[in-house]
């Protein structure tokens, strides 16, 4: 697996295990499982709707300072989101150190989404600020693979930052949706997309953080 | 101005002198000037266009892997250009020394633009390959400073990204316009917004350079 000249690079499986990540307001790993590879050891609790046991584990990657997540609605395949472990609303905020491995991680992240999805370039875009459109008072990259033609039906390339900065990019609305309604999400949206089920996102930090290990491992 | 205890900080004057920077294939810093701040030393050559002796000084910012540009054509007032001096097209090129040094110039550069061009909110954002709108071929992070309500005559926050992909934001093109015609711009495009003379991208890069001394100092 790691040859002893490799420098380790913190992995789903050891640096996720009882982690407890905040996106702005909103727990972003489980606060019960001790990692995603940890079968659940809790009888089952029916009288409880399955988001207070286990809310959604968007994390799927972590490093000293920053983390990754998938997107309940992402504006398309493989959109994640990569932010500070400390909570803090704009770069200027950001110590050396957090700035750097901040970047470090969208690096590394983007080349992930851009393989895993087949993607050919990325669109890395960060609201800094409300008056640039952020929703969520907490720093937060997004990264985006895109291939040829992948919005030609929206309008051409350009069209990802409309979605990005419209209701679909409202990260703020989506998260409180889906601390409120748990797995109720609202059926439809005005751009007919339904946000994902947490079994989706799940299964997709999942896999995600499978690729970030082997990622390491290759470099 | 400095104390002993601070470190030195590259300024334009000692920084830029005698540098040579491309954007692309573009040069981007005078080929004659020895810095900003001397002036010419050489005859007048009136038969000469302008741009032959002095390419525009777009650059006012330099750090070891990196450097910041003024725009022709700027979507709102402070936008400009932070790029990795080595000419890659990808963020996934960098090094871990360059990618830490482009942030580290973005997070600087932003607080500055932001300050200087009464900005409350920044957008960066990086169009990372053709597919996601990259118009010249090396590594480029847009920042924009934004003030509320900024861009409601345009359609509102978002209008910036259409902004960015369209043809305001076709750098290629608009560095193409430069080279070719010299101080003969175009005097109108789609957007009826005339790219900015030599002159006033000079004065702009001459007080943003003053302005990243000063927050060298102040920091």
């Amino acid at each position: 697996m790691s040859s002893p000249n490799r420098k380790p690079v913190p992995t789903m499986s050891t640096a996720l295990k009882g982690a407890q990540i905040y996106f702005g307001p909103f727990l972003v790993t489980s606060q019960v499982l001790t990692s995603f590879y940890t079968p659940s050891p809790l009888p089952k609790l029916p009288h409880l709707p399955r988001t207070d046991r286990f809310p959604p584990p968007q994390v799927f990657h972590l490093t000293p300072l920053s983390f990754a997540l998938v997107n309940l609605k992402p504006i398309l395949p493989g959109h994640v989101l990569v932010s500070p472990r400390r909570r803090v609303p704009r770069v200027s905020d950001l110590t050396a150190a957090e700035t750097s491995d901040l970047f470090a991680t969208v690096q590394r992240v983007g080349r992930v989404v851009e393989r895993v999805y087949g993607g050919s370039s990325l669109n890395i875009a960060i609201q800094d600020g409300p008056e640039a459109g952020q929703s969520v008072a907490h720093v937060h990259a997004h990264i985006i693979p895109r291939k040829r033609a992948d919005l030609d039906h929206r309008g051409g390339t350009d069209a990802v930052y409309g979605m990005l900065d419209g209701e679909e990019g409202d990260l703020r609305r989506a998260f409180a949706e889906e601390k409120e309604r748990g797995t109720k999400f609202p059926a439809v949206d005005n751009e007919a997309r339904a946000p994902r089920s947490m079994e989706e996102m799940e299964a997709e930090a999942e896999m995600l953080a499978r690729e970030m290990e082997k990622e390491g491992e290759l470099r």
